[in-house]
C-alpha cells in the first residue's frame, strides 16, 4: 500500500481554472506513483475577499455565524471543481465539506478550534482508491453549525487531517518555493531554507513571516508531523519543518523578519510597585489585545515608564484601556507611536552561541540605525526601530549573519 | 400567534446587494405585522450560471454529485447575506442550508426528489421569534450527500416547506407581477390573471409558461396549498394558484402559451399493428426522453406515419433510438423538423364549453396559419405550426379568446 500523503493547496495554487488543472496534474503524478492522497484546498484566489466585500456592503458588523455560512462556500466550490478536474483525467476523486467529513470544532465562529476529526469516511474512500478532497478552513461545531478556523485555517485543516489519518507526510503547497531566510520581495538575495525546526518556524511566524499559519505549526509540533512547504508551480523540494533539523553544522541564525503592522504604546510615570504592570496586561488580555514586546525602563525614584507593542488594529482600544488604568493607579500620560518597525533574527543556534545580540546591535549601530526597544527570547532577538529604517535594518541583519545565497 | 408564511425569493429578486436589501425591507414589513416567516432564497442572479461556466471549463461532463456540491453554494451565499441584511435592520434571523435544516431527498443528484422535511429546528427557531432563512433548491440525500432539486427547484423547496410546516400561505416572489394570459414580452396587451387553478397552471407550465416550476405546482395541488405568485418589487397582489378559482362567471380560456424549444420527429411507414407505437415510446421513456404531443395519421392499407414532439436537446438521441426500432420493425425513414413552434390555449372552462377547438382552428385558418399537428386534453389545445408563424399564432389566439386588458 502506497504512502498516505496530505497535500494542502492554497488559494494562489487554485486561483483560476488553469492553475486548478495544474494542481490536478500534480495530484495525478502522485496517484500514478501509488500514493494515497488526502487533498485540502483553499478557496480560489480572491473568492473569499469577494464574499467579504458583499457582506461588507450589506452589514459592516455581520454575525460570526452567518459569516461562516457565507465564506465556507469558497472552499466547497474549489473542492468540487478539483474533483471534476481529476475525473476529467480519469482519476477517481470525491470532494467533501468540513461538515460532511466530520471536522468537529468548538462553537467559536470565524475562529473555531478543531476538537476532533472523524476518519471513517476518509478511510472508506481511500480504500476505494479515491483521492479524497476536503474543503479547508472549515468544520462543523458541536452545535452542528458550520464553522471556520480563521485566516490561514486551511493549513490547520491539513495538519489536523495528517494527524488524524496518521499520514506519512503533510505537504503545504503555496506560490513560493519554501521558507526563506527573509522575505524575498524585500531581500532579493534571500535563500530558501532546506530544514527548519518547528520552534524556529513559530518564532519566524510570530515575528512577521507569513508563509504558514502559526496554529498549524503548533499542532504539527505537538504531534511531530513533519511539514513540507513547497511550490505548486515547481518540482523543486521546498522547506521541511521538523522537530530537529538534520544539520551537520548548525547555523546560528535561520532567518530574519520585518513586521510593520505594530504600534508602540508607552504608559509614563508608573510607580514601580509589584502588580501595577500586571494590572495593565490583565486588562488588555481580557480585551483580546495581543501584546507582543514589553519593555520597562530602569526606574528612577520608584517611577518608571512601560512600553509595549500591539497590532495597529488594536491601538485605539489599547489606549482607551491603558488610560483608564493609568488614571486609576495615578500614572501619567499614555503615548502611542505607529511609526515603528520590528526586525527580528531567529534561530535555535543562538541557544549555544553567545554574542548574537551584541552582533545585532553593533551591526545596526554601525549603519546608524537607532534601536528603540529590544526584546529577546531563547531563539530570537527583536528590535523596534523607526519605520523608515525597517527595511535597511532587515538588510543589515540578513547580511551580517551571512544568510545570502 | 401570527400567520405562518413561507416566502420564496427567486434569483432576480436577490440579484444584487440593492435588491437583497429590498427583500429585507419587505420581510421586515411582515415581521412587524406579526407574521412568522420561513424564507426560501435562490442564488443571486447569475451565480449559478457562473459556477456552471467554471465547471464547463474544467470538465464538460462533470459528475452529478460534484455538480451538486458546486452549485448548492449559490443559495448558501444568498441565504447568509439575507440574514446579515435582516440583522442590520434589527431583525433576528438565521440561515440554513438544506442539509442543516433536514430537507431529505432521494439520491438522484441534480434531479433529487424531496422525501421528507424535518421541522424540529424550524419550529424551535420560529419560537425564538427568528426569521428562518433556508437555502432553496437543495437538500441532503438519504446517503448524506448534498443534492439539488433541478432547475427552478427553489419553488419546490418553498412549497414542500409550506406543506411540512403547515403554513397558512406560500408566496412565490419573482420579477413579474404574476401569471399572465400570455408572455408579456411577446404580447404586450397580456393581462395579469387574478386566480388560476392548479390544473390550469400545470397545463400552462407544460405548454411553455416559465413562471413556476411544474413539480412545485404538483406538490401544491397534492396538498392543496394555495400559492401566491407576485413581484418582489411591488406591493400589488399577484396571481393566486388554487384548487378552484372563486370566479362568478368562468372564463373559457385562462391563457395562451408559445413553446419554441421542441422538435417534431416522424417515423414513416409503420405497420398499423397494436404494440408497434408502444415499442417506440417505451424505448424513448427508458432513455429519459420527454415525449409531448403524439399524432398518428389515419392509416391506409395498414401502413401509417407517427409523429411526436421532443425537446430539441433530445433530438439526436431520439433519432438514433427511433431508427433502431424502425429497422427492427421494418418501418421506413425517420424524419426530424426543428423548425416548429407549439401554441396552446389552456383553461378549465373548456370542459363545459364546446367549440373551443373549432374556434382555434378557424382563427388560425383565417390568418393563413397552417396547422401541422393538433393535440387536445380536457383543459388545453395545442397546435404545432411553422416556427416563423409561432408568434403570430399566439397573438391570434390571445385576441380571439378576448384575454386582453
Amino acid at each position: 500500500m502506497g504512502k498516505l500523503i496530505v497535500q494542502k493547496y492554497g488559494g494562489s495554487s487554485v486561483a483560476n481554472v488553469k492553475k486548478l488543472k495544474n494542481v490536478a496534474n500534480r495530484i495525478a503524478f502522485y496517484v500514478k506513483r501509488g500514493d494515497r492522497l488526502v487533498i485540502v484546498v483553499s478557496a480560489m484566489g480572491d473568492t473569499t475577499d469577494n464574499l467579504l466585500s458583499l457582506s461588507e456592503q450589506i452589514n459592516s458588523s455581520p454575525s460570526n455565524r452567518e459569516m461562516d455560512m457565507l465564506i465556507s462556500t469558497g472552499e466547497q466550490i474549489s473542492s468540487a471543481l478539483l474533483a471534476m478536474a481529476l475525473h476529467k483525467k480519469g482519476i477517481d476523486a470525491i470532494s467533501f465539506t468540513g461538515q460532511q467529513i466530520g471536522i468537529i470544532t468548538d462553537t467559536y465562529h470565524t475562529q473555531a478550534k478543531i476538537l476532533k476529526i472523524e476518519t471513517e469516511r476518509i478511510k472508506k474512500e481511500l480504500k476505494q482508491k479515491r483521492v479524497v478532497i476536503i474543503a479547508g478552513f472549515q468544520g462543523v461545531s458541536t452545535a452542528l453549525e458550520i464553522t471556520t478556523l480563521g485566516r490561514g485555517g486551511s493549513d490547520l485543516s491539513a495538519v489536523a487531517l495528517a494527524v488524524a489519518t496518521g499520514a506519512d507526510m503533510c505537504e503545504i503547497y503555496t506560490d513560493v518555493e519554501g521558507i526563506y531566510t527573509a522575505d524575498p520581495r524585500l531581500i532579493p538575495e534571500a535563500k530558501k531554507i532546506e530544514y527548519i525546526t518547528f520552534d524556529e518556524m513559530l518564532e519566524l511566524a510570530a515575528r512577521g513571516a507569513q508563509v504558514m499559519q502559526t496554529r498549524a505549526v503548533e499542532v504539527a509540533k505537538k504531534f511531530n508531523i513533519p511539514l513540507h512547504v513547497r511550490s505548486s508551480f515547481s518540482k523543486k523540494e521546498g522547506t521541511i519543518i521538523m522537530e530537529k533539523a538534520p544539520y551537520i553544522e548548525e547555523s546560528v541564525v535561520r532567518g530574519v523578519t520585518l513586521a510593520e503592522n505594530e504600534a508602540k504604546i508607552t504608559v509614563c510615570n508608573l510607580s514601580d510597585k509589584p502588580g501595577i504592570a500586571a494590572k495593565i496586561f490583565d486588562k488588555l488580555a481580557s480585551a483580546n489585545i495581543n501584546v507582543d514586546m514589553i519593555v520597562q525602563n530602569v526606574s528612577h525614584k520608584k517611577i518608571t515608564d512601560i512600553s509595549f507593542t500591539v497590532p495597529k488594529s488594536s491601538v485605539s482600544k489599547t489606549i482607551r484601556i491603558s488610560k483608564q488604568i493609568a488614571q486609576k493607579v495615578g500614572a501619567g500620560e499614555v503615548l502611542s507611536d505607529e511609526n515603528i518597525a520590528k526586525v527580528s533574527v531567529v534561530g535555535v543556534g543562538m541557544k549555544s552561541h553567545s554574542g548574537v545580540a551584541a552582533k545585532c546591535f553593533a551591526a545596526l549601530a554601525k549603519n546608524k540605525i537607532n534601536i528603540d526597544m529590544i526584546s529577546t527570547s531563547e531563539i530570537s532577538i527583536s528590535c523596534v526601530v523607526k519605520k523608515s529604517s525597517g527595511k535597511a535594518a532587515l538588510k543589515v541583519l540578513h547580511s551580517v549573519f551571512a544568510l545570502k545565497k
